[in-house]
């Protein structure tokens, strides 16, 4: 047997040109519930809400999520449209963890604008009520109700009534020092590792990357507490910074996203959490939320 | 306030060092609990149990588990000190799931040397009597119970009274194809992203990198299914890969880490499980299996 055919199943990486394998079961197989969803179960990326990042190793776009923290998401905007974040860049890499990015250094005296540079309301959780919510099947270590709402997982808490963004891989969030309206937009992290689900209605949540995760994942980690780079020399610098409907529509992500809402996710879950594929032995029978598939595809053309 | 003054609580850096701000409760933080380990509390690496890999970027270390599967590490001791992995290379790094790597490719005819090239048994779970485990405080979504045996994560359900390694970041397992026995040892992989607990009891575990995970997490992305590299070129060659207690003294890692049957660790659990540092205004009070610290220090000078 040649070496390269010891493959890991590896139930993240959507083939839509797969073949089916003989199975056992008449059931689809994930790819096949992806490429039967109907046109109206994705949606486009809203681009008044793409966050666009470029790095030195391509760029990296980030849907943002004005119904979880819309101040911070207005802020956030803000300061890309004011051009801060053009000359900002990476300063800190922490392996199993996060990266975290800031707008450019400040001029002495120089401040953010409003309303950046306005104290903003926390915003780490909101009133659940009206969000949507499409819930996993299965209890989770550390929410009452986790699922998603519009594309971002979502934890929920039916007898307080609030819901909060869960810090899955990839998602996006806004630093802050201890005071918990110190959080001003100006530095922003993407979770590269494990959960972190102890951070969970701590932070005001943004966003989570859709696209070119990798070049953040892959950045060299920081040498210093908490992954900092040790030296500015080691800074990734962020070239520029667009708002998606800024940009001309030739250089916008034509980005499509299956809608957690949809038949097909729900079934997409379904299918994820039993697998009976040829290669697995032991389904799981279970899905954590962190665990979801979220596919996405490039527009059809029309 | 400078940007860079906003930090991101982290729980997963230690250090030592670090002074404790002043708390209204009076417990211990966990950099103080981790210096306050008793010597007895930490253990040496076991240097006939540790894989070294070397990297261009440098060296990883892998603690191996042969509690978990035992004809499965023998065969990968073997592999490694009959040479073959030596020249052998990272050939997949799929962002959010695993890199797996391979020994060096077998010319024509070529076999690999028994034990690694007999059907080994799945060894994917192992009678739990017996293994010691330091259970976690809270459920879990997957398993009936989780928690640690000998510094590695481990799933267990006493009614069935069988016992298996988890899939968290930085565990390391035998890759293989559909038939059950064909994971020979001669492909691994390290988990790189959230954990793929639906690969639990589908795969012999071997052991877990302990340092030098960086060296694995950051490598470029492979832009071909399952994340494999598109062409030879890309593949990251491991230069050589040594059995610890086969090499010279001075080019063995000192690593100790703090026993998971330990006091200590019992007492990190508990307190990285309830965060009532300055910074958070939400302690969780759950931790997941994949989120306890597992630390690691530099023996010290006796």
């Amino acid at each position: 047997m040649s070496m390269t055919t010891l493959l890991l199943a590896a139930p993240l990486a959507v083939s839509l040109s797969a073949q089916s394998a003989p199975r056992q079961e008449a059931s689809l197989t994930a790819a096949e519930v992806i490429a039967a969803a109907t046109s109206d179960e994705w949606r486009d990326l809203d681009q008044e809400n793409a966050l666009y990042l470029y790095l030195p190793a391509g760029r990296v776009v980030v849907e943002l999520a004005p119904e979880f923290a819309p101040r911070h998401v207005e802020s956030v905007k803000a300061l890309v449209r004011g051009g801060y974040f053009d000359g900002g860049a990476v300063q800190r890499s922490q392996d199993n963890y996060v990266v975290q990015w800031a707008t450019r250094p400040l001029e002495d005296g120089e401040q953010l604008p409003t309303p950046g540079a306005s104290p903003l309301p926390p915003e780490f959780e909101v009133p659940a009520e009206g969000l949507g919510f499409t819930a996993m099947p299965d209890a989770d270590v550390y929410a009452p109700e986790v699922g998603f709402v519009r594309g971002f997982p979502a934890g929920r808490d039916p007898e307080v009534g609030v819901a909060w963004m869960i810090h899955c891989y990839g998602v996006v969030g806004v630093a802050r020092a201890n005071d918990p309206t110190s959080g001003d937009g100006s530095a922003l992290y993407a979770v590269i590792g494990q959960s972190p689900r102890h951070l969970d209605r701590n932070l005001a949540m943004v966003g989570r990357v859709v696209a070119g995760m990798e070049h953040l994942s892959t950045l060299p980690r920081g040498t210093e507490a908490l992954g900092f780079y040790a030296s500015d020399d080691e800074w990734v610098v962020i070239s520029r910074a667009r708002i998606g409907s800024d940009m001309a529509p030739g250089e916008r992500d034509q980005l499509q996203l299956l809608r957690t809402e949809s038949d097909s996710f729900r079934e997409l879950v379904m299918l994820d959490r039993s697998r009976h594929d040829d290669w697995f032995v032991y389904p799981s029978d279970r899905i954590g939320v962190c665990n979801a598939r979220l596919p996405t595809r490039q527009k059809p053309s029309p």
